[in-house]
């Protein structure tokens, strides 16, 4: 049986001024986010060749895990922060497994 | 100790007739890689929001490991096959762990 669990590709372009307020403002997010029961993974990554990009991958254990991230205090109370770090809007793309 | 892996995410934009031709191509590139020692993770996944995009989400033990893979056989002889599907070239992140 193969697990259909959901990907999830966060890109996020850094202001470079706030990319030490960015990171901390993820460090909580990251915390409370891992806490949640559908979460398999929640990370932070940073581009080897361009450090204004910050980019969350996150696995969830299905559809309603992440719907419900998304409706959580901490994410509410965060993304609004994180936005004002960012030079444009964050890439979202959510995956299923194909192979 | 932290682990400190490679995270590689390639955005692929298939043109919508080469879907299945493109999938196709990949099973091979996935087997293959998901043989080589550095390998940790090697799979294709697809947007749920548009069935067009096509990303290969990849994790290598270090920067050498993914450096051989984009030197091995399998990959540079799939690789121009893979480009022909494409709608435009493909984005390419390579991003190490920060949370």
């Amino acid at each position: 049986m193969i697990l259909l669990t959901i990907r999830v590709v966060a890109k996020n372009q850094v202001k470079p001024e706030k990319i030490q307020e960015f990171m901390d403002l993820c460090k909580n997010l990251v915390e409370e986010s891992l806490k949640e029961e559908g979460c398999i993974e929640y990370g932070v990554y940073q581009e080897l060749e361009n450090s204004e990009i910050l980019t969350m991958l996150e696995e969830w254990k299905d559809k309603s895990s992440l719907d419900e991230h998304l409706n959580s205090n901490h994410f509410k109370e965060m993304f609004p922060l994180l936005s004002e770090c960012l030079e444009k809007e964050t890439e979202i793309n959510v995956y299923g497994k194909k192979l």
